[in-house]
């Protein structure tokens, strides 16, 4: 069995159960993992861990591990180890529930990093030496090489950092994967950076596989388990009025000469919305499309089934077991429409700058200015994290944030007189769509954002609230720039902590 | 006299009083003018223009432009049409203080906006048209070509986008500038884009002269007025102190092998304590340095001649009267240790994180957990505006934000329990110096972060009323990711605007 997928002789004797790797783990390791949004991240040795970790804390004694990941990851590493409180810090992304629920008692430190940051900060060394590495791979070559998984993400830079290599040898993953990759080996610490030089977003610039240096493998575990596929969450209707107006927006822009027939490569995030775009493109004029993004969800395949979007770069899959299947079946037909790349490269700033990436990410709430928090819900509770958004909306051609205009059956505004928390500044956001409509704030001055927001986004119910706001604020600010009342500013989300509700 | 600056022989025809230049710019215009941090503006049209405008409206006639620019510019611009009241918009940076007043009293809309987006943005296209540009040089040269001033910002695009082209000659300006700029003309608008090929900070990768089509040029002004030259502001003892912690925080970093000897190339702001840190690293260890910033100001000419920097490259200078007469005496030396840029190529996301850049920039206040305000006094009063922070803060290789640790006489503390603007998210502030000490927030989690922040950098005077704030927030914030108490957290900020201090 080890035959097919561990092809390199020297590296067979390695083979050993997911106890005995996760044994080769310290407390107080750094360890970074594989995964990028539930694809491609190890099944069986943080679930090992986990467990030892529990017998440990059992026995009276302290063990936890530092963890580096993609991003996202499934259950069986982020919730196990969480579960046991075998997380001291995290980084970059996190969307376990259980690992935020503990990040928001206050019981496990998170640094939340733009991802395209992670590789090169991990190697400026100040976050410390990377202890050891549990990677899942597609299969072994003979010549020591291995051929990636369903993620990149940082792979290639935590088989180049840490001390002590362990791999997870997936059969559940398509062998029809090799090839699909594009790993560029050509990044390096100032002042020895030169261009990247990626000018499409179809073009390979590396080798479809990662280096190791066998002699760093302490172990290889073999696992036939599924990635946590995400379901498909299918457009509701407020998700297909965002995509409407988006659509619109994309075909305006292309009448004025402003964008190609063919739009600029696409950047969207996952969820029922980024769905309901995708699916508009179907139907939409544009052909020829590319994308330049994260991850490869169910409507980017849809799109490409379409032969509307010719082909799609990202990081990641993050597909529905339905599109997982799909996918699966015709991966040879998919290898020459995907690339994966590492995410330093999905996420540079110079290639989204360069490729003018017109960049759809979701958010929690903008403010009337269009300050965007994507991340702390009250302002200090963490949702996920900033993930890509900010390597993305600050490079792109035009960076629009989506959101249904009310969330918590409308007890919450998703525009607010101030952001309880900023990700985005304003000269970030370009664009904000809710179901209500679109506010195109380019070349706007904090006031007349104001009243573009207020007017084409909020939700009726919020509206007339939000304009009083502004208009006192138009009085009784200290400045006129961006006019605040410092003592409401931020009342809204007081009166949702104690009311349950935005209204007043 | 018109011989040895305006060489064009077909262009002599043009030449004009700067009132019949003036008259050639429509109410409703929009101007690109040249100007960056008070050099290289247009000294005579301005002023023409603004006399017409009062002249106008005195008639009862509205009269109003809209100004795009570098950056800052001089009295005779920005401050005599807002006087005038002929500015109806402004981007994408202003320090003068007439417009500030106008802008702070909501007369005045400003575009505040990243200074590396100004040129694309205005190719974009939803700008609008730029109808005229008004740009001083030094000279005209035989085939038409232009002789840059003492700032480049964005008049290569003024000149390629405008209607009409309307030129200042300006006399004052040193003939021994030429050569020494480096105008790129290989940016586009994607899908056209390409790698910008700079690799150091001192390579050249353009031509030295601005290409102009002469049947655009409606006008030629003729000036010999000097440059804003900014007042030499000494380091006083607070920003020796800062420069002390941040010299100390190199050679750790140089030690730990996480900087190179020659450090990386530096990019400073203005002011005493950008002065006191240049001063510093004369008597510091490091040698053949460089330095890839927005101005090159008195402390950078300082090190060029002390031999410890061995180039600037910059889009402007900034100098005072003595530092000028330094340079112009010497300018024939300066030319190979100076290039002046475009600010598209000085600020470019893709060149700062290329080249890793050390950037100090200076700041208005941070919260605890490292967010950062550089533009809104107490959130709503525009100072100047962002700037080339952005773009610096978040492509640098050490994102450092400096300040005293009180203004106003201790009234006001530069560390607040949450920044009343965020200009600068706390992923893209790496360390904060004040006076007090430095906190290096690399690596760290929010609440580490502000344990770090309030330890080092508050002032004693509030140490304790913010770790008081900190301790409560730990109890009772709704999330403990950034632990915040949403109704005290713009309190203090309250506070000084209704008594005058943010003591409690």
């Amino acid at each position: 069995m080890a035959d097919d997928r561990i092809r390199c002789e020297a590296l067979r004797s390695k083979v050993t159960d997911a106890e005995t790797a996760a044994a080769m783990i310290a407390t107080g390791s750094t360890v970074g993992m594989s995964g990028f949004t539930g694809s491609g991240y190890p099944k069986a040795v943080p679930l090992a861990l986990a467990a030892h970790i529990e017998r440990e804390h059992a026995a009276g004694r302290p063990f936890s591990v530092r963890v580096w990941t993609g991003a996202s990851t499934g259950p069986e590493l982020d919730g196990a180890l969480a579960k046991a409180g075998g997380i001291e810090f995290r980084l970059p992304y996190n969307s376990d529930p259980i690992a935020r629920e503990k990040i928001n008692r206050g019981e496990m430190e998170y640094f939340d990093m733009h991802l395209s940051q992670v590789a090169p900060m991990a190697w400026q060394g100040f976050l410390g030496p990377l202890d050891a590495a549990v990677i899942e791979v597609t299969g072994i070559r003979e010549d020591g090489s291995l051929i990636p998984s369903s993620s990149v993400g940082n792979n290639k830079t935590w088989l180049d950092r840490a001390e002590r290599v362990i791999l997870e040898v997936n059969r559940w993953q398509n062998p029809a994967l090799e090839g699909m990759h594009d790993i560029y080996y050509g990044t390096a610490l100032p002042p020895d950076r030169i261009p990247i030089p990626l000018v499409t977003a179809d073009q390979r610039i590396g080798e479809p596989y990662f280096r190791c240096d066998p002699d760093k493998i302490v172990a290889i575990v073999e696992t036939d388990a599924p990635d946590r596929n995400a379901p498909f969450t299918p457009p509701d209707e407020s998700a297909r009025r965002i995509a409407g107006h988006l659509l619109e927006f994309f075909r305006h822009e292309v009448a004025r000469g402003r964008l190609p027939a063919s739009l600029l490569p696409i950047q969207s995030g996952v969820g029922n919305i980024a769905n309901a775009v995708l699916a508009g493109l179907i139907h939409g004029p544009f052909d020829n499309m590319t994308a330049y993004t994260e991850v490869i969800q169910d409507g980017m395949v849809d799109l490409l089934n379409s032969g509307r979007l010719r082909m799609a770069s990202a990081t990641a899959f993050s597909l529905s077991p339905e599109a997982a299947h799909d996918v699966n079946a015709n991966m040879a037909g998919f290898r020459s429409k995907m690339i994966l790349r590492p995410q330093e490269i999905s996420n540079h700033p110079e290639l989204i700058r360069r490729l003018g990436c017109l960049a759809m990410n979701g958010m929690i709430e903008a403010d009337i200015y269009g300050n965007v928090n994507s991340t702390h819900i009250m302002g200090s509770r963490i949702q996920n994290g900033i993930g890509g958004s900010g390597d993305f909306a600050r490079n792109a051609y035009i960076s629009i944030f989506v959101t249904p205009s009310t969330a918590k059956g409308g007890n919450i505004s998703a525009i607010v007189p101030h952001a309880a928390h900023v990700d985005h500044i304003n000269q970030d956001v370009a664009v904000i769509v809710t179901e209500q409509g679109l506010a195109d704030l380019r070349g706007l001055s904090p006031k007349q954002r104001a009243e573009a927001i207020i007017a084409n986004c909020a939700h009726p119910d919020y509206r007339p609230a939000l304009a009083d706001y502004y208009r006192r604020a138009r009085q009784g600010s200290y400045g006129q720039q961006t006019p605040t009342l410092l003592t409401e500013a931020l009342s809204w989300h007081q009166r949702f902590i104690e009311t349950g509700s935005m209204r007043a």
